[in-house]
């Protein structure tokens, strides 16, 4: 297809494709003549993924980029589970609020009871040792038995999660994690919103 | 106290002060002679509310008005439900993108399954569906199996909620419910990323 069949597919501007191209986000088409390329199914697959991660994620380009790579990678080495890792970790801010020691320990304390495969220090865990800190900073201080029942629900949210991801097959999985983490987010959080007034006017 | 310390206890630049008491967002402080005012711990943890509204939810000040007019009711009459109401609905975007048919049905059929006293077509549902609807764009359409999940993990999340509020007293309760709602959103999504990956590699 030509470049505004792509465009229109991935509902982009064409200026914006022409932009990702020259950044190297999207891959070049294939050349037909001196001034025209020709663009595949993968490019329109691509296309949208970064809208995603840009539109609905709010991620930057160099964020983008480090998920592509993670996409790119598992293609190539097959190594599903680290290719995962490095897209979820982009995900995060790279450098946010430097967490204070008090919420560091306490986010290493909830990794070790929950006995987690995770670095209470990388971006997911400086990203909640960062908003436990705002918690605190606003006077709204998350009591430890709140933590274990967030901890608790996320779990499970994420046990099914992954279970879906990995039905999928190669790279797909991880185009389908990252976009999933993403795009649930506010289908989470509206779903909360609804379950708390639900709950509001039960006991009102 | 005068403002310099207001503002250096809600850690807010005097300027932006000065703009929420022209916006009257903020109550003017008690008149000491003719150039000065006084400020109380009322103020402070007022201007706190609305730092953590703007800053942490990302909030207009519109919405901020009508959280603020929502402590306000509830600190004259009250009615501490329809005030969490109000409150609650402030925090979701006034005007989504329209959702599609199709999505605002499956948020109304989520609603009655589940006894949810929520309008299906209020701000939070109308945000629900148009998640949903993005999710569709994205080509990543969210599985009925998956939507339950996720609205079980959020009805436990929510009940804890709710019963810690409605054990706070009078306007208290809503700046509660209101602050809490928002500020622990990155709580929870940090805490999921940590499981999702800690799932992916215990499954890997």
């Amino acid at each position: 297809m030509w470049m505004a069949e792509l465009a229109a597919r991935a509902q982009t501007p064409v200026p914006t494709v022409k932009y990702y191209l020259r950044e190297q986000l999207l891959p070049a088409g294939e050349r037909i003549g001196a001034t025209r390329s020709s663009y595949s199914e993968e490019h329109v697959r691509r296309l949208r993924l970064i809208r995603a991660l840009v539109d609905v994620a709010g991620m930057g380009l160099d964020a983008v980029r480090d998920v592509l790579a993670a996409v790119d990678a598992e293609a190539e080495h097959g190594n599903r589970v680290e290719a995962l890792g490095t897209a979820h970790g982009a995900l995060s801010p790279r450098h946010p609020t430097t967490p204070s020691a008090t919420s560091r320990q306490r986010v290493a304390d909830l990794v070790s009871e929950r006995g987690w495969h995770v670095d209470p220090d990388g971006p997911h865990g400086r990203a909640l040792s960062a908003a436990l800190d705002a918690m605190d900073a606003a006077e709204h201080p998350l009591e430890e038995a709140a933590l274990a029942v967030y901890a608790d629900a996320m779990t499970e949210v994420a046990a099914a999660e992954v279970d879906a991801t990995l039905q999928r097959a190669g790279a797909d999985a991880v185009t389908y994690a990252v976009t999933g983490t993403v795009l649930a987010e506010p289908v989470l959080l509206a779903l909360r919103r609804m379950a708390q007034q639900d709950e509001a006017l039960r006991r009102g």
